[in-house]
């Protein structure tokens, strides 16, 4: 079994680089002082060590199960650790202080969460969903809807989930095909909802004493397509304008996926209307659903490159632990000292080292494009807010798509450094990786993340938002050439890293063919993270430096920052060039066999 | 659920390029006429489809168990599968006829391998290691231990294991402890071994009546480390002078792990000598045992890494069923044809492409390897046979190590295909991938297989090997050069590759530091692999192309053949720069962290 221990010097670091400092002194944020700031974190980590880890493994063992009334019973301390976790005051924490948030920064928040996610990610799922449906009432909900509803979901008390997904229509939502029709006889803005919905993660459960679902479905008069798709929200029981519960809505759990991973958390076939109707009220515009959920989904894909950050830390952690007391073999170095620790091998250093430099630029990376969410809502400036809007849409399915491959890739070494152990399910290793794999397909495939970024986030701009990031890396080329040489020696690799993004940014923009854009998204992607993770590295590396020469702090710690970016430069970043190529071979290749050909 | 189909045409195409018409007419040979092998590639296709295939995901539903008294039980099938198997002759197939084989060519049974390992991968781990039981026997057994037991392990009335990780003794085989004590009173050459063994694969099962267990002791006058280790062999059941089974021996399963795949595969933790120790007969010297335990790892090793391809194909085939099956979206190249089939989108064909093309490469570069097996035993030229020798040494770490690490890669590819489904159990493509993951950690971890390439098979040798391999393949360069456009497209990719082979081999035989030369093995190997795999499907391409030419065959599938290496050369072979980059940065950014800044 894992055992976790939240790296809150490696989390403050982090902070630190996405500008916490700058952030938490916007007026909005003016209780986050770094003193409450640390404390958070601590006790953050306090409970997702002492509370959510340790029934991480019993909630993959034992799963959750279906009654045939449609109620889900989560596995052992799930219930338990979820009523700790609201009466603390958690779930509250980044949310609006109208509705009883806590108003504490978003890139505080992200910190936080990917202590839950790194804990216990099935378990985690869920209030990750509550924050997502927060966030679309938030957005989009009449005054209404937000004030019967969201002190409840900020507190936690109500739980949220997110019904997209029917069999016919995943990635493409245009075939949905769930109905809402007007019910005038409940009131104005109620319909009945009927269809099934399916992946319904946390579904049902009995964590909270109400769910509320929203519910993409199409209203009687809606045109055909992605245009005439709106959203609702159904509470798993009627809400009364006093606030209190009413009937169970028409709304059930009918089963439970059987999956590779997440075990604790119930994936759901959810079945609105069987017996007439689930009764909900229309979120937002008739028709313009997909927008609201849209305003959801780019948190929630933030938070899922978050999962796979989580993952990777605790699969790196446990690697590291293991490393550290398997003796095997002699140490290549010194073999006169006999058996050895498998740390000292040169080959498992290879993988501990590329599971700590992927792992940290992927946290680097995320923390910063919440920080920009942040300062795309919160900065006094206009122009500051627009361009990290900019920034925000630009690196969200960078994020969502490579820190999840992060994630998997990290998880996977866990496995990897274990040996024949890391095979056995008892290990925990294995559980990392088989949890990990579902952040690469839900909330939009990494595959559908490649082409949001090209298709929208670089071609709909002709590379504007990709150019004022290109100009900031170049900087930091600079700086990296100007630093001592333990710095500097990493510019070589970084510059071509550089040079590989802008080409291939400058190759999809010249080569926009449908065909040739999508073919090049994926290999796009990797390289878009693999250059924008190694700019944060390389920034890491140079404000290393700066606390080194000012005689801050741990001087390891500088030294150890230096270190894993110096591996990053050496190890990593040459694989820009193979996407780089693999994207700018154009479609001839990939699209030469003819179907049946397969 | 998959079903599987074995691909019979690429198999003849792949043996073609092993050059199987050369060895078929070597003396030993005579009787594996084309239509011969046709024949028995047509039969195990039925088999394996027909019979393995379908109890494939029952093994994985269901898994194993072991009764108090040590007896372990198959899923339901697997007992009634293997009956058929060995009735149907298939065990003997590549084995000596003086022990009741048919001795056909060993690429020959490397093909029928595939069927069986793609078929059911959990289920074909026994025929494999009664196959490298019979190896290891065969090469080292007295004339009484192959007389009483080659007979019935050629036939497959018996099966084989090898017994050598031990809990604390992993790739550190050196730490064994399991004792052999002479046995005076039994007979000459007769010894009590006790001890426990871990990971024993097919350890006990019902399937056969008995099992010969290989087992690596210490005797009592043995030195220490891997120079003090001799072989044993160990039966389930005693075997009289006449070959009747007598008294159960003193060695039973204790417990069964539970792992991540390979389900319908017992992993026993096996005890010896519980009961004053299991008796068993010295194989080959004293204190040689390791030796004689290569001689089956090495012939292993080729039959895992097609594991890794028989995985690999049959994640392709489930995925590309899928793809043309699932309808969402529309095709970007002609949007006005409405929904379409998840094979027409770039992102998705890019996947399939990518499977494809490390499918065929991984199995063209095994069957080659078991091809210059069969040239090392059976050239009646000595040079040839040596060459065929230092070729198979050469290769098989790189078979291993990459072969698995394509299946994995590909099985992966597999689950990302079928989207949100890929992670429902019931889809079947997890198990694909969870069954995958062993083949990269068992007979030696894809690390060590990489320490063993550079170690052993290219600074031992100053890269004399490598060096006639690089010349072969700057031949292929020259043919690609000169041939028609749609070919020659690919030569500059592939003239880059095989510089980066050339010039990782020179650093590490110039930085020759054992921490320098470990640390590059795994880059390395997987640039060995990914250059030598696109070497024959470069010569693919070109045969390919020849039969387009001579209007040979189907001319579909010859243009498939030359766009799948095209995409091979595009977007595979561009990683060996990154991985040549990766071994040659060297120890110094790999090792530079302290042990305790981990």
């Amino acid at each position: 079994m894992s055992s976790y221990v939240a790296p809150l010097d490696d989390m403050r670091f982090a902070l630190d680089l996405a500008g916490l400092l700058d952030i938490a002194a916007l007026p909005p944020f003016a209780e986050a002082t770094p003193d409450l700031i640390d404390a958070v974190l601590e006790e953050a980590g306090k409970f997702g060590a002492g509370v959510l880890a340790p029934i991480n493994e019993i909630g993959d063992r034992q799963g959750c199960t279906l009654d045939p009334s449609g109620t889900v019973h989560l596995p052992e301390g799930a219930v338990e650790a979820y009523q700790q976790f609201i009466e603390a005051g958690w779930n509250s924490l980044p949310f609006d202080p109208e509705y009883g948030g806590q108003g504490l920064p978003g890139v505080v928040g992200v910190a936080v969460q990917e202590i839950w996610q790194a804990a216990n990610m099935a378990w985690a799922l869920c209030p990750l969903l509550t924050t997502g449906t927060i966030e679309a009432l938030s957005a989009h909900g009449t005054e209404e809807q937000k004030a019967l509803f969201l002190p409840k979901l900020v507190s936690g008390e109500w739980t949220g989930t997110m019904n997209l997904t029917e069999s016919q229509a995943g990635s493409d939502l245009a075939q949905l095909r769930c109905k809402a029709e007007p019910a005038p006889d409940l009131g104005e803005g109620v319909f009945r909802i009927t269809g099934q919905k399916i992946f319904i993660t946390h579904g049902d459960h009995e964590a909270a004493e109400n769910i509320c679902h929203l519910v993409l479905a199409r209203l009687p008069d809606a045109p055909p397509g992605v245009k005439g798709i709106s959203l609702f929200l159904v509470p798993k029981f009627l809400v009364n304008p006093d606030g209190s519960l009413g009937a169970h809505n028409d709304v059930k759990a009918v089963s439970l996926e059987h999956k590779l991973g997440i075990h604790g958390s119930p994936t759901c076939v959810m079945a609105f209307g069987d017996e007439g109707g689930a009764i909900g009220t229309l979120v937002g515009e008739p028709h313009r659903g997909l927008a609201c959920m849209f305003t959801m989904m780019n948190n929630a894909r933030l938070n899922i490159g978050l999962q796979g950050i989580g993952i990777a830390d605790r699969a790196y952690q446990h690697a590291v632990a293991f490393a550290k007391e398997r003796v095997q073999g002699v140490d290549v170095t010194d073999p006169a000292t006999g058996k050895t620790t498998i740390v000292h091998h040169p080959d498992v250093r290879r993988m501990l080292m590329h599971m700590r430099a992927k792992t940290e630029a992927g946290r680097a990376l995320t923390y910063y494009a919440v920080a920009q969410m942040d300062l795309s809502k919160a900065h006094p400036d206009e122009a500051a807010r627009a361009a990290a809007n900019v920034r925000v849409d630009l690196l969200t399915p960078v994020v969502k798509a490579w820190s999840t491959e992060v994630g998997f890739e990290v998880s996977d070494l866990g496995v990897q450094v274990h040996g024949g152990t890391g095979y056995i399910e008892e290990t925990g290793a294995a559980q990392h990786m088989r949890d990990a794999r579902i952040c690469r397909i839900y909330e939009g495939t990494n595959g559908i993340q490649a082409m949001d970024l090209v298709g929208r986030k670089v071609l709909r701009d002709k590379g504007a938002g990709v150019r004022v990031l290109l100009a900031e890396m170049r900087e930091t080329e600079a700086a990296l050439k100007a630093a001592p040489a333990d710095v500097a020696v990493m510019a070589g690799s970084f510059a071509r890293a550089v040079d590989d993004l802008e080409n291939t940014t400058t190759w999809i923009l010249e080569h926009a063919s449908p065909a040739a854009a999508q073919g090049a998204s994926t290999p796009y992607t990797f390289l878009f993270g693999l250059a924008a993770g190694g700019w944060l590295m390389m920034k890491a590396a140079l404000e290393a430096r700066r606390r080194l020469d000012a005689g801050e702090g741990n001087p390891a710690t500088w030294k150890a920052k230096i270190g894993t970016a110096h591996y990053y430069a050496d190890a990593v970043l040459p694989f820009t060039a193979a996407h780089r190529a693999a994207a700018e071979a154009g479609p001839d290749s990939l699209m030469v066999l003819e179907e049946d050909w397969f």
